[in-house]
C-alpha cells in the first residue's frame, strides 16, 4: 500500500461508548486516529453533522477519508464499515478550451476512468480575452463564468461516476491545474489583472479549500495548483511535476504551446520561464480552412510528387485542417519548394496552386493559395499567419536561451506538452523551424502534463513540498520586455529561419548536401 | 493597545504593484503581514474575492481583520484605509431561555452595547427536553431548531448594530458559550445524546469555524466554548474563565443554578464538577403564581408583623412571583414560623393563610396557602415543589464535597452565577438552606459568567490555552450515580436542613440564641 498518497482512508474500529467512557464522538474518532499516527486531524462541521446516526448504525465501525492540506489532515467524510480498499481521487486539467478529468485508484495508481469535455465558458468566447473582458468589473458576469467552470466539472464528475460505477463526489480531494485565468474564474476572481500591466494577479496560491465553497458538489477538498506569474499558471507548474525537470541534473526545456505558449528551461539548480501569445493558428484558428482537432480535420498530410495524401480524424471526409496537419503541410510545401524561405508561393511549383486574377499590365501570375484537399485551399495569408505563430514560439525559446547563455545543444531534452504537441510530427516541426534542430530522441511528446502532474500529486503528497521548491526557483522573464524580441522574431519568421545554419538537418535535406 | 486580543486589526500600507514587483495581491498582503510579525496568515476564499476592486480603490491602503483560531491567524476581512481604531468583537451567551449578546470594544475592553432576547427555540418547548425530543431523528426538525438559534443571533446582531451604529457583522469573531444541547442545536447536531445514557455527545470541542457555515451572516469566525460533559457545557467552562477558579490557590465553589444546576468545586490544582436537574421552580415555573423575572413579577418580599411588603420588576402591579421573590417568601415564612421545618403551614400563624374546606369529622383547619399579595396565593404544594428544587441544589454541593472530602469551611468563595443568582437575597437563600451558611462576603453574585467568559476570551487569546487546562483538569461526577444521593436530598428538603447545626446563623436567628 502506498502510504504517501495525498488522500488516506483509515479504518476506525471505535470503542463503544459506555458510562465510564463517554468521550464525545469527535474525541473518540480523534483519539483512535491518533493511535494510528494521525495527530491534529481537523473535523469540519459537515462531517460532525454526519456522526449521528452513522456511528450507532455502523456499530461504531467506520472508515475516515483524510486529505492532507499541507498542514493538517482534514477529515472529509466517514463511511460505515471498512472501505479502505476503495481509495479514489480526482485529477483535473482545467483548460480554457477543454477540461479533462481522471478518476484515479490511489491503491494501484491506475486511472480507472477518464473524461473530457468542452469548457462551458466557451459560450462567452473561445478566446480567453473575450471572457476576461466579459467579466471585467461585472460581478454577475464573473459569477456566470465561475458557474460555467463549476458546471463543466460537475458534468465530468457525472461522466466518471457513470463510467466507473463509483460515486466520485465522495473523493476526499480533487487536484486541479489550470492557467491563471482559469483558476481566477473558478474561484470567482476578476482576471483582468492577468492581462493588464503590472500583471499582479489576485491569487497565486489558492491551495486547498472545500469544494463546496465554490458551489462544487464534491464532498472533499479542492486543490488548485499555484501559479508563478500571470501567464505561467498552475497548468505549467503541474507540468514541472509531471516532467520532473526540477529534479534533473541535465538541462531540459519544457514547452506547452497553443494559442499561448509557455516555456521553462532549467534543471535542479535553476528554472527560467517565459510565456507569450503564439497565435491561434496552431489550434486551427485564424487560418481560412483551419479547424480544431475534431472529426473531419486533416491531422497529417504528405506530398508525393504532385499528390497530397492525408489522414483525417475519425477517418471522415476532410472538412478542414488542424494544427498538426498545418505543420505537416507547411513542411511539405517548403521541402518541395512550393513556398520559399520567406513563405511565398513559388509560381508554377505545383499544379494545385491557384492564382489571383492578373492585374492589368502585370507580367507574372501571382499564386494565391494551394488546394491541398478537395475544396480546401491554404492561402498565402494563412501561411503568414502561421509563420507568425511559429516564429513567436521559436522566439520565446531563443530569447530565454539568450537570457541564460544556454544553447540548443546544452539542452538534453525537450518536453513538448499539450494537445498540440501530442500530435505534431517532429520532422515537420523541425523542418519549418518551429522545433529546434536536434535529434528526435531528445524531443519528447509528453501530452497533457497539467493533468499528469495533478494525478501525481494525488499519489504523492510530498510533491506539495516540491511545489514550493519549484515556485521559489522559478524566475519569470517578461519576454515582451526583452530588447531584441522583435528582431529575433523577424528572423524566425523565415522557413526554417533566416539563419539556415541553425537548422543543419533541414539545410542538408533541402540542399541535398 | 492590548495586543493579546483574540482579534487584531493590522493596517497594511501595501507597496504598489509594478512590473518589477508583480507579486499577487495575496502574496503582497501576506508579505506585509509577515513584516509586522504575523506569519502563516490564512486567507479564506471569501476574502480573496474581496481583493478586487478593494485594493486599487483604496490605493493599496487597507486594514486586515485577523482572528486567531488557536493555530493560525485567519484573515476575516479587509477594509479600505486605516480602521485599526475600530476593533470590535461579539460575545454571546446562548441560553435555552434567553440569549444575550455584547458588542465589545477590544481597544478599551468596554461593552459598547448589550442586547438580549428570548431564544426562538422556545416555540418548540420551554423545556429543553421537549426540543431534544422534537429534533430526535428528525433532520428537518433539527434544522428548524438550528435556524431558530441562528435567527435569534441575527436579531441580536441587528439590535446591537442599531444601538451602536456599528455594523457588527464585520466583527472578526463572535465567541459563544452555551450548554451542550444549545451548542449541538446551533451546529445542527442531534442532541438526544446529551440526555440519554451513556451520555457520549457528538461534539465537545467545536472550536472555531466560519459563521456562514451555519448560515449566520457574520463575516468572521464563530468560536463555541467547549463542553466537558453532557450536562457541563460551554456556558460553565466559560464561567470558569470568568471566575478564574482554576487559577486560585484557595478553593472555590461555582454554582450556576436554574432549571438545571451545574456545580464546580476546585482551585488551581483540581476541579471537580457535577450537574443535575434542579427543577423549574427557581425560574418561576411549576409554582402556581410563579413567573419569569419580567414586568410585574415580585422579585423581593418582606414580612413585618403580619404585613407583606414587596417590590416588583418595572414597578408594575404584581401579577406573580419570580425566583428571587420565592426565595424571600420561603425565608420569611420560615423565619416567622408560618411554615415549619418540613415546609408545612402552621395553623393560625398568619391572618393571610387560607384553609381547605374542613372534611367532615376533621378537628383542625388545614392551611392550603397564603395570600402574599392581592389575589396571589402561594400554596402548600408550591412550597414542596420549591423545597425539592432547593434540596436538589444543596444536594449537588453536598455530594461533590463528600466525594472530595471538602467541607463548607474549606471553601473560601462561593460564586453564584446565572440570572437567578444575580437577584437572590443571600440572607434568604441561607435561611432556607439553599446557600451554605457562611459569611455573606464569601458568597459572590457573579451574574452571567457564561457571557463574561466569552467577553474575556475576546480580550485575551491566551485564554484558549486556559480552556485546554480547564478541560484536562476537570473531573466530572455523574451525581445521580452517587450511592447516598437520595438520602442526602431528603435531608436537604427540610428548612433549612434536617441537621440545623449545619446552619448556625439560621439556628441563632430562629432560636434567638
Amino acid at each position: 500500500m502506498n502510504i504517501n498518497t495525498l488522500i488516506r482512508k483509515i479504518y476506525l474500529p471505535l470503542p463503544l461508548p459506555t458510562e465510564t467512557d463517554s468521550r464525545s464522538d469527535c474525541r473518540r474518532i480523534l483519539d483512535t486516529l491518533a493511535e494510528q499516527g494521525f495527530d491534529s486531524v481537523q473535523i469540519p462541521l459537515a462531517v460532525r453533522q454526519q456522526l449521528y446516526p452513522l456511528l450507532p448504525q455502523s456499530g461504531y465501525r467506520v472508515t475516515a477519508s483524510l486529505c492532507f492540506d499541507g498542514t493538517f489532515w482534514q477529515l472529509t467524510g466517514l463511511e460505515a464499515g471498512d472501505t479502505t480498499s476503495a481509495l479514489y481521487g480526482l485529477a483535473t486539467d482545467l483548460g480554457s478550451t477543454s477540461v479533462a478529468m481522471e478518476l484515479v485508484d490511489l491503491s494501484s495508481g491506475q486511472v480507472l476512468a477518464s473524461a473530457s469535455s468542452y469548457q462551458k465558458q466557451i459560450a462567452h468566447g473561445e478566446d480567453i480575452l473575450n471572457r476576461i473582458f466579459y467579466a471585467k468589473d461585472q460581478p454577475e458576469h464573473l459569477q456566470e463564468l465561475q458557474q460555467e467552470a463549476v458546471d463543466t466539472l460537475e458534468e465530468l464528475m457525472d461522466q466518471l461516476t457513470a463510467a466507473s460505477g463509483i460515486d466520485v463526489r465522495n473523493c476526499a480531494c480533487m487536484t486541479l491545474a489550470g492557467n491563471t485565468t482559469m483558476t481566477h474564474f473558478l474561484l470567482g476572481l476578476d482576471a483582468f489583472c492577468v492581462f493588464s500591466s503590472p500583471y499582479a494577479v489576485h491569487v497565486d496560491t489558492p491551495g486547498f479549500f472545500f469544494a463546496k465553497e465554490i458551489g462544487l458538489t464534491l464532498h472533499g477538498l479542492l486543490f488548485c495548483f499555484p501559479s508563478r506569474a500571470n501567464y505561467l499558471g498552475g497548468d505549467i507548474i503541474s507540468g514541472m511535476i509531471a516532467t520532473e525537470l526540477y529534479k534533473k541534473e541535465s538541462i531540459s526545456a519544457f514547452f506547452d504551446i497553443g494559442t499561448n505558449g509557455e516555456l521553462v528551461i532549467g534543471n535542479r539548480d535553476f528554472l527560467i520561464c517565459g510565456a507569450g501569445a503564439a497565435g491561434p493558428a496552431l489550434e486551427g484558428g485564424s487560418v481560412t480552412t483551419g479547424m480544431r482537432a475534431s472529426d473531419g480535420a486533416i491531422d497529417s498530410i504528405r506530398l508525393s510528387g504532385d499528390d497530397f495524401s492525408y489522414t483525417t480524424i475519425g477517418e471522415k471526409p476532410p472538412i478542414g485542417i488542424c494544427g498538426s496537419g498545418i505543420t505537416d503541410l507547411m513542411a511539405e510545401l517548403f521541402l518541395h519548394g512550393i513556398v520559399d524561405i520567406r513563405g511565398q508561393f513559388v509560381e508554377n511549383s505545383s499544379p494545385h496552386l491557384i492564382y489571383k486574377e492578373k492585374a492589368a499590365g502585370s507580367a507574372n501570375k501571382v499564386p494565391e493559395g494551394i488546394t491541398y484537399a478537395p475544396g480546401l485551399v491554404f492561402y498565402q495569408k494563412d501561411i503568414h499567419e502561421f509563420l507568425r505563430t511559429k516564429a513567436a514560439a521559436y522566439t520565446m525559446m531563443a530569447v530565454l536561451m539568450e537570457q541564460t547563455g544556454i544553447t540548443a545543444e546544452d539542452i538534453s531534452d525537450y518536453y513538448m506538452a499539450g494537445a498540440f504537441g501530442a500530435h505534431i510530427n517532429k520532422h515537420s516541426a523541425v523542418s519549418i523551424g518551429m522545433y529546434p534542430d536536434v535529434t528526435y530522441d531528445r524531443i519528447h511528446t509528453v501530452g497533457n502534463t497539467s493533468l499528469k502532474g495533478a494525478r501525481m500529486l494525488l499519489l504523492d503528497r510530498a510533491l506539495l513540498d516540491d511545489l514550493h521548491t519549484i515556485l521559489e526557483k522559478m524566475e519569470y522573464v517578461q519576454l515582451g520586455s526583452v530588447g531584441n524580441f522583435l528582431e529575433i522574431m523577424e528572423a524566425a519568421s523565415y522557413l526554417p529561419h533566416i539563419d539556415i545554419e541553425r537548422f543543419p538537418s533541414v539545410k542538408k535535406e533541402i540542399l541535398g548536401a
